[in-house]
C-alpha cells in the first residue's frame, strides 16, 4: 500500500496536465510470492518434479480403486482446461493504459489485502492446529481405530494433516478467485470496446477458470487424502481398518476449509461492503456524484472490495461447501454399506467424488457453449447476456441430470437392492429441482420484474422509513417458499431413500439419510457453472468501474452496465443457491456428528431430546450465537463505513479542487484505512463462531458429570448446532433476499419509474441498498459459511464434549 | 366515526374565529352499551343479583379448598380497592373545554375501534369455538376422563366452554385498560396544570386500577373455573376424576385468553403504528412542525392509536401471560403431586394462583407508596418521576420476596420432603433475579445514558443508512445477554427443583420442571406493579398529546414531557420483562403439551429427536412461521402508513390554510382510514398463526399414518413449538431493544447532541425511529403473545395430531 502512495504522489504532475482522465495510479509489476519461486525454477525440473508427483499419486490411486483413478484423470484433465482458459483470457489485451493503469491499482490493493489477511488466518490457523494436536493427544480413541491399530498419536496427526490441507487448500481457492478477477477486468473492459459477446466471454472463461479449479481442488484434495490414507492404514486388510471407517478420518479436511472460508468471507465481506457504502454515502448521496467516479477517495477500494469480498471469498466459500458435501456424504455412505453389509461399499463412499468430476465435465461444457460471435454484423450489438448464460446452465444441467444417471447405475447398483440405484437417482432429482425452485424464487423477490420488488420501490415513495420497514418485511416474508421447498425435498428424498430396498441385518430400511445425501449431491451437480455465473458478476462490476474511472464512451459504458446488471441477478440467485445446498448439507452433517459420537463414546447416541432443559438451552444458545454473529458482522461493516465517510469527507473538504478535477483524491488512504479496520473487526465474530460451541460443549460436559447426565455435553452441542442451522438458514435468506431487493429496488428507480434518479423516492431507496449491503455480501454469505463450519467444528472438536 | 364527520364540520366555523387553538371536536358523550345495561337496571336489584352470585362462587369455593376461598377474597377484595383507584381518578377534574373535547374525540375513535375490533374478534372466536366443539366430539378421550366418567360431549362442552371464558374476560382485560385510559388521560393532562407530582400520582393509580383489574380477573376466572369443574365433577370422589387430571381442563381458558390477545395487539399494534408513522412522515420530517401539532390531520388517530394499542393491547396481552403461566405451572404442580404421591396435592395445584393473590397484595401496596405529596412549597416542582415509580416498585419486591416465602411455607410443605419448600423459595428467587436483571438488560441497550444507544446516535452523523445498520446490529446483539441469564435461570430453577428431595414412586427426582415453573411465577410475583408502570406510558404520552393539542403554556407541556419520557423507559423495561417471563412459561407450556399428548395417546410421549428428518423440518417450519409472521406485522403497519402519508399530504395540498391554522384538517377521516386498514391487515398474520400449527401437525399425523411412524405428528408439532419459540424469544428481544434504541438514539440528538433537533443526523434518527416504531410497538409484542398462542394451540388440539 506504502508503494501505491508514492507512485500517485508522481502521477499528480500528469493529473493535473490532462484533467477529466484519470492518472498513472501504479506503473511497476507485481508478482506474488508463489510465482516467483516458480519462475526460478528450472522448467524441466518443475516438469519431471510434477511428473513424479503426479505418478505417485496415480499409483497410490490405482492401488485404491479404479474410481480413485477415473477422478484423478477427470480432475487433471480439468485443471488443464483451466489452464487453457487462463492462457485465452491472459492473450486479451489490457486495453489503453488508462485502463491498465487502474486495473493495476486495483490488483495492488486486493493482493496487499490478501496477503495481509491470510498471514493473519494462517497464524490463527496454526495455533488451531495445536489445540486440535493436544486436544486428539489426550482423547480417547474409537474401537474401530484401536482395531485398525492407530493410536493416538497417529490419529492426532492424521485430523491436523488434514486440517491444515483443507486449510490450505482453501487459501488456494480463494486466492485463485481472487487472481484471475483483477487480471480479467481490464480485459473485459478492453474488450467491452469491440463487442458486448466478446466482453461476456472474457468474463465468463475467466469465472469459469477459477470456479473449475476450486470444484477440482476440492475433489482432487479430498481424492488424494482418502487414498493417501487408505494406502498408508492398510484399509481392508486384516487385523486394519474397515474402508466404511475411513471417511471420519477426512473431517479435518472439512474444518479447515470452513475455518479458512469463514475468516476469508468474513474480512473480505467487511472490506468490500465498508468500502462501498462509504464511496456510496458521500458520493452518490452527499455530493451527487456517479459511481466509480474518478473523483471519490474510496472508488478504488470500493473497486478492490469486489475482488477480495466476492472473488476470493466466494471461491473459498464454494470450496468449502463443496468439500464438507462430499466429506459428509462419504461418511453417511460408509455408515449405510457398513450397515447393510454391501460386499464392496467403496462406490457408494466414493460416489460424491465421481459426481463432482462429473460436474467438472459438464460445466466445462457449459462454459463451452458460449462462444464469442464470429458474425461482424453483430458486432458491439446488445444482447441479453442473462439469456446467453442461461442458455449455458440448461446445457450444463440437462447433461447432469444424464451424467447423474450414469453415476447412480454405475456406483450405487447393488445386488442386495437392485432397484435402489433408481430411487437415488430420484434423489438427485429432487435435488436438481430444488435447485431450481431456489434459483426461481430467489429470483422472483429479489428481480424488478415482479411484484415484491415493485412493492417496495413504492414504500420508497413515501419516505426513508417506510422504504426500510417494507424491505425488511419482504425479507421475512421471504423465507417462507425456500423452507417450504426444502422441507419437502428432506422428507422426499429421505423418503425415496427409506424405500430403495436397503436393509440393515434386522431388516430395517437405512437409506434415508443417504437419499438425502444424494439430493444434497444432485442440488450440487452443476456447481462449478453456478460459480462461473457468479464469479462473472464481480468481474464484470469491475470492469465497469474501469470503464467508469477511465472515461471511455458512452457506449462501452453501456455495455458493461448491461453486464453489470446480470452480474447482480447471478449473484442473488447462486446466493439462494448456496443456502439451500448449506441447509442440506448441514443436516448430513449433524448425522455424521452423531455417529462420530456414537464411535467415540462407545454408546449408541440416536436421540437429541429437546424436552431436556439443558438440551433446550443449548438450543437457545445456538440460535442466539447466529444473532449475536450476524449483528457483529453488520456492526463492523458500520463502523468500518463510518471511517470511510469520514476520511472521504476530510479529502473533499482539505482539497476542494477534487470536484473540478483539479486535485488528486488519495486513493491509497481510504485503501489502507479499510484494509486494516477489516482486518481488525473480522476477529469479532470469526471468534465467536469457533469458541463459542467448544466453551458450551465444555461447560455442559462438566454440569453432565456433575448431576450424572451421560452425553450431555455432546447433546447440548448437537441441539446448538440445529438450532443454529435452522435459524442461519433462515437469517441468511432474510439478508441476501432484502439486499437483493433493496439494491434492485433502486435500480428499478433508477429507470425512471416514480420519479427516477435524484428524487426523494430515489434518495429513500439508496438508503435502503445502503442497509442491503452489509446484509447481502457480508452477514449472509458468512453465515453460510458459519453455519457448516459449527457441523465440521463440532465434528473434529467431539472429543472436547464427551 | 361518521358522527363525528358532522360535528367536525360544526366546529369548523367556531375554528376560523380563534385561530391558534384547537377546535370544538365533539360535544355529545357516548356510553359503550355494557354501561348503558348496568345503567337501566335497578341499583338495588343489581346489588341482590351480584349478592347472590358472589355467594354461589363462596360457597362451591369453600367446598373446594380453603385455599380458594383465599383466593377469592384477595380478589374481591382488590376489585374493591380498584373502584377505589377509579373513583379517585375519575373525581379529579377534565380540565378547560378545549382539552375535554380533545380527549372525547380520542375516546370516541378508540371506542369505535374497539367495538369493531372485538366485533371481528368475536366473530372468529365463535368460529374457532365450533371448530373446537366438533374436533373434540369425534376425538377419543383419555383414560382419566374415562375415569371420572366425562364423555366426549361434556369434555368437549367443558373445553369450549373454558376457551370462551378466556376469550371474554381478555377481551373485558383489554376494555378495562382503554377505558380507563381514555378517561385518565386529560385529567393528566388537567393535573399537569398545577403539580407535576399530581399527574404523576393520576396517571399511576389509572394503570394501577386496569393493571389490577387484568390480572385480578386473570385469577378470578381461572379459580372459578377451577372450583366449578371440581364441585361439578365431584372430583377425588371415589370414580371420579383425582384433582391432580383437573387443571389440564382448563387449557381452553388459556387459548381463549391467548387467542383474543393476539388479534387485540396486532390490530392494536398495527393501529397506533401506523398512524403515529404516518403522522411523523409528513408532519415532522417534510412539513418540520412539532410531534401533536393539532395542524397535523393524522394527530387524533395517533393518539386513539396510544389507547387502542398500548393499553387495550397490554392488558389483554400481560392477561393472557399470566393466565397461561397460572395455567401450566397448575397442570405441572398437579403431574408431580401425582408422580411423588402426595397426599393432599392441592397445595402445589393453587400455588400460582396464592402466588399471584399477593400479587395483587403486595402491587397495591407499591401503588399506594406513591402519594401527592401535600407540603405546597413543592407545587409544580419537576422531580424525577423514574426514581418514585422505582420506589414504589422496590416496595412491591420487597413484599414480594417476604410473601413468596411465605407462600411456599405454607403449600409447598410436605412430610416427603421436608426441605422442598426452601428450594421452591430459591427458585422463586431466581425468577425475581432474573426479572431484575431483564430490566437491566432492556435498560442498558436501549437508555441514552450507557454506550450502545451514544454508538448508534454516533451512526446517525453519517447518514441513514448507517443509523439503519447500527440499530439493527445493536437489536441483534442485545439478544445475548438476556439468552444467557435465561438459560443460567431455566438450568439452575431446574435443578433446585430437581434436588428438592421430591421423589417418585421410583426414587427419581421429579421436581425439576416445577422448580422452573415456581422460577417463572417468582419473575410474574409483581406482575401488576410491573403492568401499571406499562400503562402509565401510554396515558402519560396521550396527555402530553392533550396538552399539545390545546395549546397549554410550556410550562405544562415540560411536566408532560418528563413523564413522557419516563413513560417510555418503562415501556421498553417492562418489554423485557414480559418476553423473559413468555420464555420461562413456553418452556412449562411444553411440557404440559407431553403430558397431554401422553395421556391422549396412552403411550409414554417424553422424546422429541430432531435427528428424524420430519421433526427437523417441523422445526425449520416453526422458525420460519416467526419470521413471516413479523414480516406481515411489519409490512400491515408500512401499508396503512403509506394510506395515511397519502391522505395526510392530500389534505395539506387540498387545504393550503391548515398551516396557518386557517383551514381544519379532517381528523375522522385519517381516524377511519387507520381503523379500516389495521382490522383488514391484522388478519393475515392472525390467521397464519392459528392456522399452521394445525394444518401442520395434520400433515405430518397423515404422512405418519403412512410411513408408520406413531406419534409423528406430534412429535412435529412439539419440536415446530420449541423452534417457534426459540426463534420468536430473540426476535422479540430484537424487535424490543432496536426499536427502543432508535427512539431513544432519536431523543438523545434532540437534547443537543451531535447537532440537535433539525440536524442531518437527527433526520437519520428521526428514519431510524420511524423503522423502529412498527418492531417495538407491532412486531415485538404480537410476538410475545404468539408464543404463548403456539403453545396453548397446541394444548387444546392436540387431538387433531393424534
Amino acid at each position: 500500500m506504502m508503494m501505491m502512495d508514492d507512485e500517485m504522489e508522481n502521477g499528480r504532475s500528469v493529473y493535473q496536465d490532462k484533467p477529466r482522465t484519470f492518472p498513472a495510479v501504479r506503473s511497476k509489476s507485481y508478482a506474488p510470492l508463489i510465482f516467483r519461486i516458480l519462475r526460478q525454477i528450472n522448467p524441466r525440473v518443475l516438469a519431471i518434479f510434477l511428473l513424479v508427483v503426479f505418478g505417485g499419486v496415480f499409483y497410490v490411486g490405482a492401488r485404491t480403486s479404479p474410481i480413485v483413478v477415473f477422478v484423478f484423470m477427470i480432475c487433471i484433465i480439468s485443471f488443464c482446461f483451466s489452464v487453457y482458459l487462463t492462457k485465452w483470457v491472459l492473450a486479451k489485451d489490457e486495453g489503453p493504459p488508462e485502463m491498465s493503469q487502474i486495473s493495476d491499482a486495483i490488483r495492488d490493493g486486493a493482493e496487499g489485502f490478501f496477503r495481509t489477511q491470510y498471514g493473519t488466518i494462517s497464524k490463527m490457523a496454526f495455533l488451531l492446529a495445536l489445540v486440535i494436536l493436544s486436544i486428539y493427544l489426550f482423547r480417547t480413541s474409537t474401537p474401530q481405530q484401536e482395531a485398525a491399530g492407530i493410536g493416538r498419536l497417529s490419529s492426532a496427526f492424521i485430523t491436523v494433516a488434514a486440517f491444515l490441507l483443507g486449510a490450505l487448500c482453501s487459501g488456494i481457492a480463494g486466492y485463485v478467485g481472487m487472481w484471475v478477477s483483477v487480471r480479467a477486468n481490464v480485459r473485459v473492459s478492453s474488450a467491452a470496446r469491440r463487442s458486448a459477446r466478446e466482453a461476456l466471454q472474457v468474463a465468463v472463461r475467466a469465472g469459469g477458470f477459477s470456479a473449475i479449479v476450486v470444484v477440482g481442488m476440492a475433489v482432487f484434495g479430498v481424492a488424494i487424502l482418502y487414498a493417501t490414507f487408505y494406502y498408508w492404514l492398510e484399509v481392508d486388510s486384516p487385523g486394519s481398518m474397515r474402508v466404511t471407517d475411513l471417511p471420519l478420518l477426512l473431517v479435518g479436511y472439512g474444518f479447515g476449509a470452513s475455518f479458512v472460508a469463514l475468516f476469508a468471507q468474513l474480512g473480505g465481506g467487511i472490506y468490500t461492503k465498508a468500502a462501498d457504502v462509504g464511496a456510496d454515502l458521500v458520493g452518490k448521496v452527499e455530493q451527487g456524484i456517479p459511481e466509480d467516479d474518478p473523483r471519490n477517495p474510496a472508488v478504488i477500494a470500493d473497486l478492490v472490495g469486489d475482488n477480495v469480498g466476492d472473488c476470493a471469498a466466494r471461491g473459498a466459500d464454494l470450496f468449502e461447501s463443496i468439500a464438507a458435501e462430499i466429506i459428509s456424504a462419504m461418511i453417511l455412505g460408509g455408515t449405510m454399506a457398513q450397515k447393510c453389509k454391501i460386499d464392496d461399499p467403496s462406490g457408494f463412499i466414493l460416489f460424491p467424488l465421481v459426481v463432482h468430476s462429473f460436474d467438472l465435465v459438464v460445466s466445462s461444457a457449459g462454459i463451452l457453449s458460449i462462444r464469442g460471435t464470429r458474425d461482424p454484423g453483430t458486432l458491439g450489438a446488445i444482447e441479453d447476456p442473462m439469456a446467453i448464460l442461461q442458455k449455458g446452465y440448461s446445457v450444463a444441467i440437462v447433461l447432469a441430470v444424464l451424467t447423474f444417471g450414469v453415476s447412480t447405475r454405475w456406483l450405487l447398483y447393488t445386488e442386495q437392492a437392485p432397484s435402489a440405484w433408481l430411487n437415488f437417482a430420484l434423489c438427485g432429482l429432487v435435488g436438481i429441482i430444488t435447485a431450481y425452485a431456489f434459483v426461481w424464487i430467489s429470483k422472483y423477490y429479489t428481480d424488478y420484474k415482479h411484484e415484491p420488488v415493485k412493492t417496495l420501490a413504492l414504500a420508497s415513495s413515501t419516505g426513508h422509513g417506510t422504504n426500510i420497514i417494507a424491505g425488511v418485511a419482504l425479507g421475512l416474508e421471504s423465507t417462507a417458499l425456500p423452507v417450504l421447498v426444502i422441507s419437502v425435498a428432506i422428507v422426499s428424498a429421505f423418503w425415496l431413500g427409506h424405500t430403495s430396498g436397503l436393509m440393515d441385518e434386522s431388516g430395517n430400511p437405512t437409506g434415508g439419510l443417504f437419499g438425502t445425501a444424494v439430493a444434497t449431491m444432485g442440488m450440487l451437480s452443476t456447481a462449478a457453472y453456478v460459480l462461473t455465473m457468479d464469479m462473472f458478476g464481480p468481474i464484470a462490476d469491475n470492469a465497469g468501474g474501469i470503464v467508469e474511472m477511465s472515461q471511455q464512451p458512452e457506449s462501452v459504458r453501456e455495455i458493461t452496465d448491461v453486464l453489470d446488471a446480470v452480474g447482480n441477478t447471478t449473484k442473488a440467485t447462486t446466493k439462494g443457491f448456496a443456502i439451500g445446498s448449506a441447509a442440506l448439507a448441514s443436516f448430513l452433517l449433524f448425522s455424521a456428528y452423531m455417529d462420530e459420537v456414537s464411535s467415540f463414546a462407545r454408546v449408541p447416541f440416536e436421540q437429541v431430546d429437546i424436552a431436556v432443559p439443558e438440551v433446550f438451552v443449548g438450543g437457545l444458545l445456538g440460535s442466539m450465537l447466529i444473532f449475536v454473529f450476524s449483528a457483529w458482522a453488520c456492526s463492523a461493516v458500520g463502523k468500518t463505513a463510518q471511517e470511510v465517510v469520514n476520511e472521504v469527507r476530510r479529502q473533499f473538504i482539505e482539497r476542494p479542487g477534487i470536484m473540478e478535477y483539479k486535485e488528486k483524491p488519495d486513493y491509497s488512504r481510504c485503501v489502507a484505512i479499510v484494509a486494516s479496520a477489516s482486518l481488525r473487526e473480522m476477529i469479532k465474530p470469526g471468534a465467536l463462531a469457533i469458541i463459542s460451541p467448544i466453551i458450551i460443549g465444555f461447560i455442559f460436559r462438566i454440569l453432565g458429570n456433575i448431576t450424572n447426565q451421560p452425553l450431555l455435553g455432546a447433546k447440548v452441542v448437537a441441539s446448538m448446532l440445529m438450532f443454529a442451522t435452522v435459524s442461519g438458514i433462515l437469517m441468511a435468506l432474510f439478508f441476501n433476499t432484502a439486499g437483493g431487493a433493496w439494491d434492485n429496488a433502486k435500480k428499478y428507480i433508477e429507470t425512471g419509474a416514480l420519479g427516477g434518479k435524484g428524487s426523494d423516492c430515489h434518495k429513500a431507496a439508496v438508503t435502503g441498498d445502503t442497509v442491503g449491503d452489509p446484509f447481502k455480501d457480508t452477514a449472509g454469505p458468512s453465515l453460510h459459511v458459519l453455519i457448516k463450519m459449527l457441523a465440521t467444528i463440532t465434528l473434529v472438536m467431539a472429543p472436547v464434549f464427551l
